[in-house]
């Protein structure tokens, strides 16, 4: 089995730069038929998802990875399901939000795309 | 499309008061090449997953489920990824946990069982 775990460490550092930094890129990872769930919100395909995820409302946004989990997700070992658990620190909020999000990657040309992805905020307990 | 919600609020609700009254009994959702990453530890199996479950160590459990989302995770949409956050409240403490879990549902028969599980605490922001 291919180190999965360097995979997902290399996946998330890269998604969650290019989301930190410039969202509008994160559509190249989506297919027609990947999915996002963002709180609660179902949206379908590349571009939809990519129009979503750029009209959220903050400015300046940093994730911070707190915990990352991974594992094949299929019998033949070729996907992978990401588990992400951390912080995401919005604007000039001084509070950080907690978040959950997974992720299923689904390898394409030596590299992985985004087929299953579930975003989850909790505002605390 | 199966109104896969209504699998996933079911699964979880069997799951979780399962786990709450007798977790020995959540082997029989597990298959020998089920997965369960709990807390970063890699188990594989029914056997050793029911053993890490009912090992673990907590007399009165409770689960309070607080997000519960779900997508097709292949593309014949027979598969399913559940994600779940909420609270977990152990033996007599007061305060209680936040959780984050993912499973993969894969059918079998009229039913379902666990091919893949994540589990993670997060002890507060």
């Amino acid at each position: 089995m291919t180190d999965i775990n360097t995979v997902a460490k290399q996946f998330t550092d890269f998604y969650y730069t290019t989301f930190d930094t410039n969202r509008a890129d994160l559509q190249g990872l989506y297919r027609p038929n990947s999915m996002l769930t963002w709180e609660g919100n179902q949206i379908l395909g590349a571009s939809d998802i990519a129009e979503k995820l750029t009209s959220l409302p903050f400015d300046k946004v940093q994730h911070k990875v707190t915990t990352l989990d991974a594992q094949p997700s299929d019998p033949t070992l070729s996907n992978m399901i990401v588990s992400v658990t951390g912080l995401l620190l919005v604007d000039d909020n001084q509070h950080p939000l907690q978040f959950s999000q997974v992720f299923q990657l689904v390898p394409e040309g030596g590299s992985f795309y985004v087929f299953n992805d579930i975003f989850r905020l909790n505002y605390g307990a």
